[in-house]
């Protein structure tokens, strides 16, 4: 197998659409926010990429096994703009994949027309949020303009870590090839897989993008986690403060 | 040296002969088997692996050193199908490693017009097994179907976390060229070498590869793992379980 | 993207400059060093390196986003000697990062003319620091005749375990390309961001580079640490002292 | 600079020589044997490799800098068969490392007409040793003869786990290029660097080079050594064992 290689799905011409990228991180809030944009629109599969870079790994789902890879879909929304939506189950396992691999996201954009592209992801506030706020980073002063009126923040210094991974690269690469992108990061804990960050980030993005879906069962699974959350406060009476290790792989 | 390189051991002519695959894994159960059958059957040496990506070590047997690298042998059972059986101390180091041995693995059995290959291994379950049923992951229905004929079991989401390393690519890889491939998975606790676990997936795989082996050696040692548990639980009266660590290489 | 990228900022010609490299390092001495003679003296910027081997990361600037990399300027003192200064955020990840990319500055020292290189850091002492000493190193008996008239001390054996990192590879590659190089450590605590250090470093490079600057922002930034370290060993009345854990960040 | 890079140093024919390697390792004693030959027996260099490889460090001494390397150096006792010694400061920091530098020290041993090779090291025991027993493992059975007629002992499955880095890759990959290669292996308590076993390991391999060394150095060293060991127990009165960190990195 090459380090990079695409494999195309099926034959999908879209017009003028957006990336949309949703890969496992923070609160799996990119993740969360992608896959229910799959779940909710009629979508099709149109490449899957795999790489030498991604965990040596199969998955299994009822007995079928699938290499490890990321996934790109075509989403036509009725009236909004069309999308090309990449997920996956994995990052990439060292510091040459992720550059080699956001080169290959941006090669696969490219040959669909791409010219705007937004990464979906999660900032950790290291608290329990009350009010999700969306924060920003974009390539260009006119996608700030146009996310800040959808409500989009952006803060002096914030991230403070700047943005790691596929979601940061799609920018720094993606700006050196004439994208135009941002990153929409939904606040969250940390500590929990967060379907309500997830909502946050949809919400904005529709405002930019012009799509309508349901959130049903994002809502549904937030108030799993509400659940979730409540037991753990509870045996928490008295107790430490469940660990960030206790709490990371909830969800 | 080459990265991969293989090496020539003997030539040996098989007749439409299935991989079987038997490296170092969770409780040993892959290597026990292959081994076992190299032990009960007769066998030929047919080539050897080595590459840049296996610990950069020799082993000493006899004050004799011999490089770090997998073997493949030519078994053929009296009455059954002819199998090219690979195993080995060693697994790859890195992604990159586990990826390309894989696919030079596949190489060796194209060569000798393997079709169709099986996986061995573990599935660790955290406690002490009573009845040692074996996993399934295929890439084919048809191979599914074979399978569960023989008392495989196929369980919705599991093993939960996918299968990694040489066996899990030699579906993940295999399937993109064309092989069949499924693993073999035997449940075990996951801290002892377990010849028990081993003798359940020869005896799935006896179902459909056809082959006889006397097991009474793996029994032998199966019985020594015994004491080993009987002893450790001995110990344990009033101490804290021994850990993961304690027990891992018990064997 | 390839390995090692130079991008040109801007199309400077500077007179026999020598290289001023300040990267990350033991109390951002270097660093801190660097980006005090661009604050200070005008300067312009030559060239930016990325590399695959820096963090896949962008950084984030009041929403804009920066590409990891780091950055040469031009620096011309009204009075004395032109400068090529690289500074930056990150370091190599790996042993072929730092190998690659000391080449990769060599080259563009090499292009503007360079012929003799400062690389500037800490050498950490485990104390706070009373009296800042700077050590040298250095690859020609010529350099540390100059660098000892103006105070920099050489000492047998140290630092004990050598010069690692850009710094290091600097004099070592550096050597073997023609370059005079020479590394200026200022002693440090190891503990603190350090621009006491700093300037005891720029004020030895003054010596043999000839520029005036004026450390007032530094010697602030220095009674801000001070502070920090008061207040430490207050709160250590009776408490064991912070970690090197607890100190390494502060800054 | 190359991957894997040659410098000559000296020009020099040796007659038939053996190449005789002690980098780092337990306890240092291959190391401490090849720089007692290099003190003992005149010696000049004769090529020195460098490697991307190797850590990014140049190590200082008085002042002066030297790239991260190791380094062949001709010795010719006066009645004893020529020697090719390598040794160094360091090993490779990674495998392709340890396979490629391999491979570069059996090109400068081919180059010098070596067609046989001597790996110096340790083996731990894990107890302070009374007798120094030497342990060997050869590529052919006629190097094991000669080994045990000079009182190296050859013991079933030991080292258990097999020879790792440079040593072991010297009889691995030396095998396949046609060299006769051993390693020496002399018992160590593995806390220690410990001229004694490096003295034990010398007296061997002068019964099958031959050549004369006076010892008094090592074991002066050894009487030092002996002196820290009797410290530490006298400290250790009442208190714990010092772990094997705190010893390790005596001497």
């Amino acid at each position: 197998m090459d380090e990079f290689e695409r494999e195309a799905l099926g034959d999908v011409d879209l017009d003028d659409p957006v990336l949309v990228e949703g890969l496992p991180g923070v609160g799996h809030v990119g993740k969360l926010a992608a896959e229910h944009l799959l779940e909710e629109i009629e979508s099709e599969p149109v490449e899957r990429v795999h790489s030498t870079h991604f965990p040596p790994q199969v998955s299994v789902d009822d007995g079928r096994t699938e290499l490890a890879g990321a996934e790109f879909h075509a989403v036509r929304p009725e009236d909004g703009r069309d999308m090309l939506v990449l997920t996956g189950d994995h990052q990439a396992q060292d510091n040459r994949g992720h550059y080699g691999l956001t080169e290959t996201f941006l090669d696969v954009a490219d040959d669909h027309g791409v010219s705007r592209a937004f990464a979906l992801g999660g900032v950790p506030t290291g608290e329990l949020i009350e009010e999700y706020s969306v924060l920003g980073a974009a390539t260009t002063d006119e996608v700030v303009d146009d996310l800040e009126d959808v409500g989009v923040e952006f803060r002096e210094d914030e991230p403070a870590g700047g943005i790691v991974g596929v979601s940061g690269l799609l920018l720094g690469l993606g700006e050196r090839r004439g994208f135009e992108a941002a990153c929409l990061m939904g606040e969250t804990s940390g500590y929990l897989v967060d379907p309500k960050s997830a909502q946050a980030v949809l919400e904005v993005l529709q405002g930019v993008v012009d799509f309508e879906v349901d959130y049903a069962s994002l809502e549904e699974r937030a108030d799993e986690m509400e659940e979730v959350v409540r037991k753990i406060q509870e045996m928490d009476q008295g107790t430490p403060t469940p660990s960030d290790e206790d709490l990371r792989y909830i969800g």
